[in-house]
């Protein structure tokens, strides 16, 4: 019979918490110049660049943003970082540092802040960023991310939420939905393995849904399409809390109205089946489920031809005058008005 | 009889989350040129300015950093902006932008987190630096606060931990162990009320030790100075951990050793006081209490008459070879070695 080579978690306290620190972080390199100093300081220190820096900070909480019981470690960890980096992108930055902040309790071992930890190089590492400073302190309650990236671009070059103009093309990155069907399946399974602990949850014909709920991507590639075919979107915004709510976030920021066409939102087949197995409807995961990481963004009709041979980048609709609202033309020709929750008109 | 203007607390959810974040934001106004963009968008933007960018973070967790019963909401928006302004002063560098993140239960009130904020926009004001982003999130536990502050400086002349050199000044501003008697107060009178909550708690002749506890204040004024006089430190940390911690911290990371003297550490009379009232060794407290939030740094002999003409700084010892370690003169001339934590020596 073969030893176990289990060991015993390591407790926290064994580190102390600048020995914790320092192991979690020893591994970390520099890779931009912009990156003077990173940990070891009383501040990180960051060169200025050529042009402006954008700031983005988030909070994710045990119970509210994650459920341990089904997210992997390292997966929380990449996507806490992936989540910031999608701010940035969305303003056509590039994300160059992020700082994190951790509160924990005991009850964390120093194996499984590892595995945290894994998370975020591995997200440094395919995004490009370095991680530069940050605090670990004690919980006496579940654990808290809260993560600030920072990122760089010209000024001519940065795209706000305000600068949307009558006439624009609105454009989607992706498809939607996704992460918040793969959310309900982790809670349906959740509930199965509370009532009975023997039997195993069923995943199979899920992973794309799965991996758009537990480990997210930001959209990186969209950004540098941008920089590559000189377009400069007009407006832009993340999708964190669902497409009716970034539209109408859209519009009121830059004083327009939106229309768009329910038969131009994208859904991954496995989404639309997954809702229709979970009594949901498809259009509402899109429109309200949230999570999704693409970008929405408006661009002038100059930019019609560009973006129409770029794959995976949809044209959803066209910004209207203030006056017409958010609206959302249905499959069978109706006009609904979009809402920021809630909305199930369809 | 007059009628009770007093009226029932807001419940959060009242507002919703957007709603939350604009009216507790709408009055904040911006400063800085360098905040190009504040709340309201993906991310905030901020010009490069003159030289480079220092960034520091910090976590407040309830139960951990803070107690509510003892602690003013307003107080502790304010401190929890004020500890990670020390950062940026402790790099010589200038604060000009924070961000806030907050996590909190639906147990706090619309006029709690009023309260809160009210502290966080009074400690911008005073240090004249602009809020441009943040998160409000629920929590199922308690209040963790995460603040992000960025400070800017020209390259030459921002301070890092490791410049000191044999020889240097060791300088300290202000009184140490101060904060940490007035925690001690706080906790002794706490544990009274919880055994008897009809005796009212004695907090007479202890205004300035409990001040430095729940509503300390960064050292602007010496960074100031330094400016005036055009001295730059050699190296420089903010005393959060306690005198021996930033000490052995100065030590490691400038590759040096240090030699302070018992006698020459500042002391406040009211810590003093209040430590022989506690059965507490006041120099034990000043070496390792925390919270002080004062600065120590170390320069060149040059500066010593500059140093000396200067009211509140108070050189406290010098620097030495890396071979000859901490070292501790005490009044009776005894060599001690600092220890990070739990030293007990006197």
């Amino acid at each position: 019979m073969e030893e176990s080579n289990q060991q015993e978690p390591t407790p926290l306290g064994d580190l102390g918490e600048f020995g914790l620190i320092q192991h979690l972080t020893e591994k970390i390199d520099i890779k931009h110049k912009s990156s003077v100093l990173g940990i070891g300081d009383d501040a990180a220190i960051i060169s200025a660049g050529k042009g402006q820096k954008v700031v983005s900070t988030d909070m994710l909480v045990e119970g509210v943003h994650f459920d341990l019981l089904y997210t992997p470690l390292k997966h929380l960890g990449y996507k806490a970082v992936v989540v910031n980096l999608s701010d940035i992108y969305a303003m056509n930055a590039i994300p160059e540092q992020i700082t994190v902040s951790l509160a924990l309790s005991n009850r964390y071992s120093v194996e499984a802040l590892e595995e945290l930890y894994e998370g975020i190089q591995l997200a440094c590492e395919i995004y490009n960023v370095d991680l530069v400073g940050g605090d670990t302190t004690s919980s006496q309650a579940g654990l808290v991310i809260s993560i600030t990236a920072i990122g760089e671009q010209e000024e001519s070059k940065i795209v706000r939420r305000s600068g949307a103009r009558e006439n624009d093309l609105i454009c989607l990155s992706g498809d939607l939905g996704a992460a918040f069907a793969g959310l309900q399946i982790l809670e349906r399974e959740k509930s199965i393995f509370e009532s009975n602990q023997k039997i195993q949850p069923d995943l199979s014909g899920k992973d794309y849904i799965l991996e758009r709920q537990l480990k997210p991507e930001a959209r990186k590639d969209v950004i540098q399409y941008f920089d590559q075919e000189n377009i400069i979107p007009t407006s832009m915004i993340d999708i964190s809390d669902g497409l009716s709510s970034e539209l109408i976030h859209l519009s009121k920021a830059s004083g327009i109205g939106v229309q768009v066409y329910e038969d131009k939102i994208p859904i991954d087949p496995s989404t639309v089946t997954t809702c229709e197995e979970l009594n949901l409807s498809p259009i509402t995961a899109a429109l309200n489920g949230g999570e999704d990481y693409e970008l929405l963004f408006t661009v002038s009709l100059d930019h019609h031809d560009k973006i129409k041979k770029l794959d995976g980048i949809q044209i959803i609709g066209h910004v209207t005058d203030a006056a017409a609202g958010c609206q959302l033309v249905t499959r069978d020709e109706k006009m609904v008005e979009l809402k920021a929750q809630g909305w199930s008109g369809v």
